[in-house]
Formats: C-alpha cells, sequence, structure tokens
C-alpha cells in the first residue's frame, strides 16, 4: 500500500514552483506514493469551482486514494485544515467547504488536524499546502491511521443551499453547470419551478437531451448531481450570453 | 512490463477533472501503468494538429508504449475506437484518420475495439476517453492480447492527401508547420513547384537553413517528415503575417 | 537509487510534444526514475526567470534529485552544456548562469558535458534538451558517476550583480519578486538605500509584514532570498502600477 495516489486539486497555476514544492515534500516522505495532478487551474479562491471538480473526479479513482485539495481565501488564517474520510478515500483541505459535494455523496468522518509531528516543522504563515497538507498525505500514503491526525469534529462547514446560485463552468458543449445540488433540490423533480438566468426564466426540466426541442434551453440533473442548463443541439452559454460566475436564481413553487 | 508506459493526447484542457479521470480509471486497473501526458491543449476537435503531435511523439518513447489519443469531434456518435500495432508500439483512438503520420511511419496492424468486457460497464454517449480508451489502455498495458480487443479491419480511415492544405502549428521560431507530408508530396524533391502562402508563391525546397538568402522564404521538409515554411534568421510567420489554419496550396509540375 | 527523482524546468510550453519527448527519451534509458513537472511556463528564453524558479524549488525535493532546466536563448549555439552538483542534488543544463542562485545557496562543483557516449547519437542543432540534458539526467539517476560526463570547469557563467534589475514575477499576492538576491546586496540590512521602481522610491526594509502601516510600499528578503517588494496588507503591483519586466534601482549609501 505504499505506492498510494495522492491526487492534486489547487489554484496554484502552473507557471510558478508552489505546485513542485508539494511533490517535493510528498515524495521525500512518503518516495513510492504516485501523484497525480487534477488541475491547478481552478478560479483564485473559488471554493465552489474546486468542490465541484473534486467531487467530479474523486470516484474515477482506486478506494484508499489520497485527495489534496488546497483552495483557500483563508489559509493561514482561521481555517482548520481537516482530513476527511468518505467513501473509502482520504481528502485532504481547509475546513471551508470545499468538501461538501463529498459529504452529500458518501457516508463520511472528518478529523481536524492538529498534530505537529505529521507537519513540516516551520508552518509559514501563507503555504500550508506544502507544510501542512503535503506531509499529511505523505503520511497517510505510509499508512498513518487517520486518527493520529487529529481529533473527530461534526461542526465542519458544509456550504448552505441557497436559492441564490451562481454558473460554476461553462463545459465544452456550453452547458452551464450550476451550484445547485440535486440533493438539496429534489423537490425540482415533482414540483413547478422556475429557474432564471440570463434574463430568462426557465421551467422545464429534462431527462435527456432529446427529449427537449431543437434550440430549447432547459434544466437537467448533471452526472455529477448539479443542475445544469443546456440547450438540444446548441451551445447554452452563447444563447444566454452567460458564464462562469453568472447568478442563478431557483424558486420552487 | 506491467509498469508499462501510456501516454495522454487530448484536447480536454487542464482545468476540468476529465484527464484526471481518465488516470483513475486507467490507475485502478493497471496500477503500475505510468502515465505520461504529451498534451492536452490540442485544439478544440483538431486532429490533424493532434495527428501531427503524435506523430512527432511517440518514436521518443520506448518500444511498448502505448499512445491514448482523444480528439474527435464525433466522439459517441459513429467513429469506431481503434487499436494500432505500429513500429513496436501501440495506438488507442478514434479511427477519424488522427494516425494517419503513423500509418505512413511504419508497418501497422488495425484492429477495431469491439470487446465490450475490455471496456467500463457503462458507456457514456460523450466520453469515451474514460469509458473505452483509458481501459483499453490498462488491459493493453497488463498485456492482455491486441486480438482480444476486437478483429483486424483494413478499411480505417486515412487522410487524403490534397493540394490544398492548412498551417498545423506555428513553432517558436516562427517556422510554420504545414499538413502536407513528404510521402504524399515526394515530388517536391525533384520536380519543380509552386507553394502558395500568405499572398506569396514559394519555389524553394531548401535542405539546410543556411542556403537560403538571409530572410528569404522557403520551403523544407521538417524532422517530422511534415513540409515547413521558414525564413533564413528571421521569423517566417511574422514575415508572412499567417498563422495555425492559414490556408496552403502546392501545385507540382 | 534507480527510482530517482528528476524535475524538469524549460520554457517550451504545454501543447506540443517537447516536454513529451524530452520524457520518452529519459524513460527509455532509466525506466524506473520518476519525472516532476516544475514548470514549462517559463517566459520565452527567460534564463532569470527559470533561475529564480528553480531557486525557490529545488530544496523542497530530497537529496539526490535530478534538476533539468532547458532555457537558453543560446541553445545549440555556444552554450556548453553543463552538471552541477550542489547542496547533494544535481543540477544539468546551459552554462548560461541559470543556476546563479544556486552557486549562491550552496557549496557547487560544476563539470562541462562533453562525453559523446552519454549523450544521444545524432545531437539536433536546437533541441539539446532532448539530445543532451534528458540522457545526462537518465545516466545520472542510473548513477553515473559526475565526473564521466566531463572535466570540472571553475569559469561557468554566473550573472554578475547589478543595481539595476527588474521584476522577475509578481506573485498570487501581487508582490513584486525582484532578480536582487540579499546575497549580493547584503549591505541593505545595516545601510541606508534607497530602491526605486514605478516612480515610487523606498526607503524602509521591513522584517515582517506587519511592522510597516497598513498600504504602505516597502522591501522585504523572500523566503527564497531574493528582496521583494510588497505592501502591508495591500497588493504592491496594483498600487505601483508594474508588472514582471518592470525596472529597479537600488542604491545603498
Amino acid at each position: 500500500m505504499s505506492n498510494r495516489l495522492i491526487t492534486l486539486t489547487t489554484d496554484f497555476g502552473s507557471s510558478d514552483h508552489f505546485v513542485a514544492a508539494m511533490k517535493g515534500v510528498i515524495l521525500g516522505l512518503a518516495p513510492r506514493a504516485r501523484i497525480v495532478d487534477v488541475t491547478h487551474e481552478i478560479g483564485p479562491y473559488n471554493i465552489e469551482e474546486a468542490g465541484f471538480v473534486i467531487a467530479q473526479a474523486w470516484r474515477w479513482f482506486p478506494q484508499g486514494t489520497i485527495h489534496v485539495v488546497v483552495v483557500d481565501p483563508g489559509v493561514g488564517s482561521a481555517r482548520r485544515p481537516i482530513l476527511v474520510e468518505a467513501g473509502g478515500h482520504f481528502f485532504l483541505g481547509p475546513d471551508n467547504g470545499v468538501f461538501s459535494a463529498v459529504y452529500l455523496a458518501a457516508k463520511h468522518t472528518v478529523h481536524v488536524i492538529s498534530n505537529s509531528r505529521l507537519m513540516r516543522k516551520e508552518i509559514s504563515r501563507t503555504f500550508h499546502g506544502r507544510d501542512i497538507f503535503a506531509p499529511a498525505a505523505a503520511h497517510l500514503a505510509r499508512n498513518v491511521p487517520p486518527a493520529r491526525f487529529g481529533k473527530t469534529i461534526s461542526d465542519y462547514v458544509r456550504s448552505e443551499p441557497s436559492p441564490h446560485g451562481t454558473v460554476l463552468k461553462v463545459d465544452r458543449f456550453g452547458n452551464l453547470i450550476t451550484n445547485f445540488h440535486i440533493d438539496h433540490f429534489s423537490g425540482i423533480k415533482t414540483q413547478p419551478f422556475e429557474l432564471r438566468i440570463g434574463g430568462q426564466t426557465l421551467r422545464r426540466l429534462a431527462l435527456t437531451y432529446s427529449e427537449a426541442d431543437i434550440g430549447e434551453v432547459f434544466v437537467i440533473v448533471g452526472s455529477s448531481g448539479y443542475l445544469e442548463i443546456a440547450a438540444n443541439q446548441e451551445n447554452a452559454a452563447k444563447k444566454l450570453g452567460c458564464g462562469q460566475g453568472a447568478p442563478v436564481v431557483l424558486r420552487l413553487y
């Protein structure tokens, strides 16, 4: 088990030394660990985008994979570092709600990471990825039991569902992925609703693309459980003139 | 042999979870496989660019390497997935002509991938990279023989040579790489020709940069076998005002 | 030791086949080597930026790591390829000053790479990364002793400290990292000085961010030893209207 997989998801970009420093720390402590980049192109401090990407990625990896997610406006301030066990996988990151979709998807246990013997000796103010999360990933990969990192907590941060949402991402087909998760808004399947975006009001939830008229803009539950706005055989983003960050309002009746 | 190399070339970009999902599937099935990214920055659906990049990259890897190329406007539609054996390497991708330069370069056998036991159980409409090609790469890495994937075919797609070509790429020195392969236009070595690009007509094929006058724009056969347009000690792209996608016409007399 | 780490830092970008070709050559010769990308997004031919990034990255990797840095306007011309032993690490690259900060940081020995049996048989004019540095890294990873690559030299290139400097990088907090290394300008700690940038003149060297007034722009020694220009709780780059490449002048009194 010492050649365990570790995935990395950050907003560090790919032109600086930050990601390499994390990898150096990991491989210095766990030489046989295998590292896979999910992406380092998360928008700066965009917790929701990071949460969406890791929610999409984690289930494709084998059991026991360790997923490190470092995106936090508050890294270095009050955020607690946490270790989440969920669905047979491990998740490391700041307690800022970035794992909210993981919490929805699987039974989970959350530990605060407080054992300083499992961190680098000097903790910088601004680089917890290198000083706390990279060593934690390496120690987990070497089979240090989760309980050794710190005690279990139940007051961890989850993003609150709100009817005022946003477009997380636009995919390559022009579908707009919102931050509305079906588990928070399951009423949409049975109740009338209005979803407002880009000056339009959508009222149809389709199960497949083809049940909508050609060019019609509609709502569909994406493979990740997030509501998506799509157009049959057309680019919904272009049609609505909307992109990442556009506001979306959902009302159930 | 179970720690075989797998290379990935796609148009998925680096900000989404798509590449990671492929890697997770591969490493779940073939934990000791080693994955190298060629690039994920192929222009969306640009089969010719992908074909050029893999043609340039594959020969630098050791025998037995498995090259996965996923770029296809028609993925999920009628394209057959194929497995190519060529030059001691393996190639996996859609049957859309992306391996045309590999076919020119080496003796080859092409199998259609039809054995559903070597795919993921659920095949999505849009993500054959994860559901067909990633498992195929993993099974190949585990030494499943090519014949088990499906029967040999001879009616696979090759790009047809045409005198109306295009600029595939501009390299960092400003050389314009065309999609004209010397094996299709070998007459250029012995016959008079005219190559038209950016309002200019070129008539000189140089063997080395220095045989042209300083600043002269000329044609040269690149290391990959594709005709390139270069300028001695100058940037040909700037000189001609042309970039990727610019039309090129070649006439032999 | 045959599964040694090799890091890569280049200005090749991530859309071409160049990096993959280097990796293919390395893994063909040293199948168990493990490759980590530091970055391939160094500005074209920007030796100082590459020198800064590798100076920041190398110390986070374990002893024995091999760092390949290929950024050189003169690759293929007169630059000698060198192998540097420093601080228990190895560095491979052109002798163009890119390792100047490594020389400052650690005792070092520099070898010219002249043994053609440790290169590819054909050396291209323009791609020493693939033909010289990739094979050298692979042979080092297989424990070929440094002395076998070529003789020790003492006339290797170091960048000369000059009071006329430049901004190497702007970090994500808006701090401006200059190319002034504290080891060249240690007088700044004890003498009055003037650092001019963006029409302003700075005279304060702070040890911590909080000792400056809120919004004040000041000078601080970064973790890498380079002088940085920062603002307490504000974005110094925005405040000064300066970015990468902006001129900086330092005068000690």
